[in-house]
C-alpha cells in the first residue's frame, strides 16, 4: 500500500474494530464518515482523548449533519464535547479537549483569513464569495472514474456546483466569527495537480473602510492577527501566495489586494490540503493536547520544486 | 521550431517585415503587440484585409490602451475601422469588415455566458464577479522563469492580482451589452495544464428575477439565446463544464447553477484558449469575411482524453 | 459519458450483445478481450467483415494466447482469417480481409522500426532490447488505484516487470519479420502524461554493417522504406521524436543515433497510442478495406502545445 | 525567489566572489561548471574544506572534462584531492577528505546498482544498457524553452542521443569497479514530472550465473551489498521501484526482475535527483566529514502522494 515507507517503519495495519484502542492515550480517527461516530463515545467513556479528522462531529447542529452526509448522526451524545480543531481561532479549547473535530480541508483555507475580518467588521459579512481550487488527494485514494489521471489531467471544472458538504461546516465558523448569519457563496474547482488548496475571496468592505485603502487596512490586521503564528504567513501586500510554497508543509500563505476600479478587496489563501488541511492540523492539536511544542514534527519546509 | 509539422506541410517562415503582405488578400497577425500597430495602415490602404490576434485594436480608448500596454497606441488612424471579432456579438459587422480585433482568450470566455444577461438587464450589472483560470499556453511560447515546468507543475495561484490587461478589455464590452459602465472584478489564476481557460461567474440577479428560480432564468436566456450557434452550448442547468470538454476544439461551454442558500448565481465556461480564444476565432472571423462556411477548417470534435 | 460530444452526435450507446450487428457492412469491436471472440464467428457467417481492436485475433498461436491472456481462446476457427492489421507491413491483404486485428499500441510503436531491418538482416535479432512508454490512457477508462491521478502524477516506473501481454504480440511480428525466432526484451513503463507512447531500441548491427556508419546504414534503410508512407516519418539522424508532435494524429515519428563510443545504434519510435495505436489505425485499416483513400478522417495534425 | 521559505529563514544571498568563503568551515558549491574551478584552489589552500556539487572535480581525467563540458579544465591541481562523493561507494575515503566531488543524478541512480554486480563479475561488462528519465527539475531553474511547461507537459522524448555529460562520469565509475573498460550505452530520457529518476538497466549475466536463476543471484547480491545502508533499500524481486516512493527524501530504491524468455536480467533503480541526486547527497557527505551521524537532517520521509 505504501512503498514510500519501505525500510522506515515496521508497523502493521489493524482494522480499527479489532484493535484495542481503549488501551491507548489519544486515537487518531482518518476514516470514513460514520466511523467515528460508531466508536467514539466508548473511548471517551473510557478516558480514551480522539483526534477525528473526518467530519463526524464537525457539526454542531446535528440535523444539519444528516442533511449533507446523507444519513443519520451517529453520535449525539458527543457533540458537546467536540473542540473544533481550528488551533488558530481555538487555541485555549485545545489544550483540555477530549475530543477534537479537526477541520476540514476548504474549511481551514476559508476561515483562517475569513475569521479576523468578520470579528472586527472589517467586511460585509453578507456578502461573501469564496472561489476555492484543490489537487486531486482531496478526493481520497478510491478507485472511481472521476479521479482517473486519463480524466484530471489536463482539465480544469467546478464541481458540487449545487452545494458542497464544506459549506455548512464554513459557514459554522462564519457565523460565529461574524455574531450572526453570514452570507456566503461556496465554490470548489478541481486542479490537475496532487496537493494544493488555493482559495480567492471577493470581499466588500464595511461601509467605514470603504475606500482607497481597504485593501491595506484588510492587510494591516490579518498581518497583526498573525504575527504571532508560527504557520500562519501573511505576504506583503498586492503579492499572491502559490500552493507550492506550502506543499508538504503545514503553512498557511495569504495575500491581499485590491482590484482594479473597484469597491472590492481580494484576499487568497493557500494551503497543502493533506497537512495544515488534515494530518499536519491533526498533529498540530495533538501537540496541544499533550503539551508538546506546537511545531513538533510539523517544521519541515515546503517541498520546492 | 515545430517538429509536429514534420511531413506537413512544406511551408516556410518570413520575417512580417520583409514579407510581401501587401500581395495577400488577408493577413493574420499573431505578433506581440505594436507589431499589427506599425504595418496595418499601409495594408488596409493596399486594400489588403486584416485579422490581428494580437491587442493592437481591442481596445476602442487609446488612452486606455497606452495606459495599460505601456507604450503610446502605433496607429490610432485605423481604430475606427475595428471591428471587434467576438462572432457571436458582431456576427453582422463581420463580413464586410476591413480590420478584425480579435478578442482575447480571457474576454472571450468570460463576456460570452455575459452578454445576453446584461443585454436583457437580468443581472446586477454593479457587480460581476469573474474568477477565471488559464492553462500556461496563454503566456506563449516565451523563455520566462515562471512560466518552466518546474513552477507551473503541482502548483497553483491568482496572478496579476492588481489588474489584468483584458480587465478593460472585457469592460469595454460588458459596459456597451449593458448600455453604461458596469462593476467587474476580473482576477486571473494559472493552472498547471496546457490549454484551457474557465470561468466562474458570481452574479446578482436583477430585482424582477431574484428568487427562487433565478438561475433557471439565467439558464433559460442562454440557451435560448445560442441555441442556434454552431460553437456554444449550454450545458443543462447544474451542470459544470470542464476544459477538457473543448481541448483542440472551437467550442464554448456554458453551465449555470444555484448555490445553496444565496441570492447568487453561477455561471460557468470553458473554451480552449489556444482555439476559440485565439486562432480558432480568427479563422472564424476570416470564414465569414470570405463568404466560407462559418464552420470551415473549425469543424473537429475536442480531443479527450 | 463524454461531454466533449455534447452537440456533435445524436448517436446513442447499446449493448453491443443487443444491437442489430449483422445487418452492418462493417463492426468495430472496442471491448474487453473475450468479446469479439464471443460474437465474431455469426458476423462472418452473416457476411459482415469485422474490425476488432481487441487482442482477440491479434495472436495466432491460441494455446500462446490462452497462455497470456489467463482463458481458453473463443474462437479458434477464426483466427485463419485473421489478417493482422498492421496496415505499413500488411497493406496488400486488407483490402480482402473479412477480419482485421488491430494491432497493440506497444506492438505498433515497437515494431514499425524494427521490421524493414530484420527484413533486410541489419540488425543481430538474438538481442534486441525495447524500453517502452506510455501515457496513462493506455490502461482504459476502468476505476483502478493504480491509475489515480494522485498515484500517476509526478510519478514514473517500470510496471509488468515479469512480462506483458504485448511481449508475444510483438514476437510474432519481429519472428516473421527475422524470418526466425529472436530474442527481445519488452519492457513498459508508465508516464505522468495521458497520450503517447515512445520506445527506445538498443540494436545491435549485424557484422557487415558494424562500424562508425552504423547508424547512417539504420537511418538510410528506414528513410527509404517509408518514405511514401502518409503516416510514417523518419527524422534527420540523430533527431529524437516526442510524443507531442503526434498528440492527437495517425503519425508515427521515427528517430536513429548513435551513442558515443558504443557498437550499438538505438532508433526511438513515437506514437499517439489512442490513435495509430488504437482507433486511427482501425480507421486506416477500414478506409483501405472499403476502398476510401488511406487518409481518410485520418489527416489532423496533432494537437501542439 | 523562494517564496516557500517565507517566514522560516532569514538568511540573505551573496554573490560567490564576494562572500568571504575563506572563513567557512565548509563551502557547498551549487553553482554552474567553471565556478568552483575559480575558488576552490584558494579555498584548499586556506584549509576550508569544499562539498562541490557541479561537476567540475567528478572526472579525474581533465582532458576528458574539457572535451564534454567544452572548456579547459580550470584546476587540474586540485584533481587529485577530489574524493568522489558517492558515499555507499567511498565511505571510507570521505570523513578525511577535503575536497568532495558530489556526484551527477544520472550517474548516482545508474552506478549503484551496478557497482556490486561488476565488482563481482556477476555481469557482462562490457555490453551494459541503462534507460534513463528524468524529471525536469534536472535540468536547473534556467529560462529556456526547451523546458517551459507547455513543452513538457504531455509530452516525453529521448534527449542527448548522441552522447550525455554524465555518459563519462557513470563510465568512470564502473570502469572502476569492472577493473577494466565497461561497454555503456546510457540514454536519458524527460519526463513530465518535476522530481525524480528512474534506470532501467538491461544486463547479461555472466556466463557461470547465466539460467533460470540468474535474477535471483542478482537480488541476493544487491540485497546483501546494501542491507546495512541507511538509504538503499532493495525491493523484493520482481517488484519495480516508483520515483514517488523516493519523492523528496535521499532514498534509493531498487529493483529486480527477469524479463520473460531472455537470458538478460532487469535491473531498476529510482532517486530523487534534487535529494540523492544532489543536496541530500552533499549533505550526506558533509555529515561524514564532520562526524555528524550519516542521516542527520536527511531523515525525512518521502513526501507522498
Amino acid at each position: 500500500m505504501f512503498p514510500s515507507l519501505t525500510g522506515r517503519v515496521d508497523l502493521t495495519f489493524v482494522a480499527p474494530e479489532t484493535a484495542a484502542l481503549e488501551t491507548c492515550d489519544v486515537v487518531f480517527f482518518a476514516t470514513p464518515h460514520g466511523v467515528a461516530h460508531a466508536q467514539t463515545s466508548a473511548l471517551l467513556r473510557a478516558g480514551v482523548r480522539v483526534i477525528d479528522l473526518s467530519a463526524d462531529f464537525r457539526l454542531r447542529d446535528t440535523t444539519t449533519w444528516a442533511q449533507w452526509y446523507g444519513q443519520p448522526h451517529g453520535a449525539p451524545e458527543c457533540v458537546a464535547d467536540a473542540v473544533y480543531g481550528l488551533v488558530e481561532w481555538r487555541r485555549a479549547a485545545i489544550p483540555d479537549a477530549r475530543l477534537i473535530a479537526v477541520p476540514g480541508c476548504y474549511p481551514t483555507a476559508t476561515s483562517l483569513p475569513l475569521i479576523p475580518l468578520l470579528e472586527r467588521g472589517l467586511i460585509d459579512a453578507s456578502d461573501i464569495i469564496a472561489d476555492a481550487k484543490s489537487g486531486v488527494s482531496g478526493a481520497g485514494r478510491k478507485a472511481v472514474v472521476g479521479v482517473l489521471a486519463a480524466e484530471v489531467g489536463e482539465n480544469f471544472q467546478a464541481y458540487a456546483v449545487g452545494g458542497h458538504r464544506h459549506w455548512p461546516e464554513i459557514r459554522q465558523t462564519l457565523d460565529e466569527a461574524a455574531g450572526g448569519p453570514v452570507g456566503l457563496v461556496f465554490q470548489p474547482h478541481l486542479v490537475p495537480m496532487i496537493r494544493g488548496i488555493q482559495v480567492s475571496l471577493y470581499l466588500r468592505p464595511s461601509d467605514f473602510v470603504a475606500g482607497e485603502d481597504a485593501a491595506a487596512q484588510v492587510y494591516e490586521v490579518l498581518d497583526k492577527h498573525y504575527r504571532d503564528e508560527p504557520f500562519v504567513h501573511v505576504l506583503p501586500i498586492g503579492q499572491s501566495p502559490q500552493t507550492a510554497s506550502v506543499r508538504g508543509s503545514n503553512g498557511v500563505h495569504i495575500g491581499v489586494a485590491q482590484p482594479p476600479h473597484s469597491s472590492r478587496v481580494t484576499v487568497f489563501s493557500v494551503i497543502d490540503n493533506l497537512v495544515k488541511g488534515a494530518a499536519g492540523q491533526a498533529v498540530q492539536n495533538f501537540n496541544l493536547m499533550t503539551g508538546w511544542p506546537e511545531t513538533t514534527a510539523l517544521d519541515a519546509s515546503a517541498l520546492f520544486p
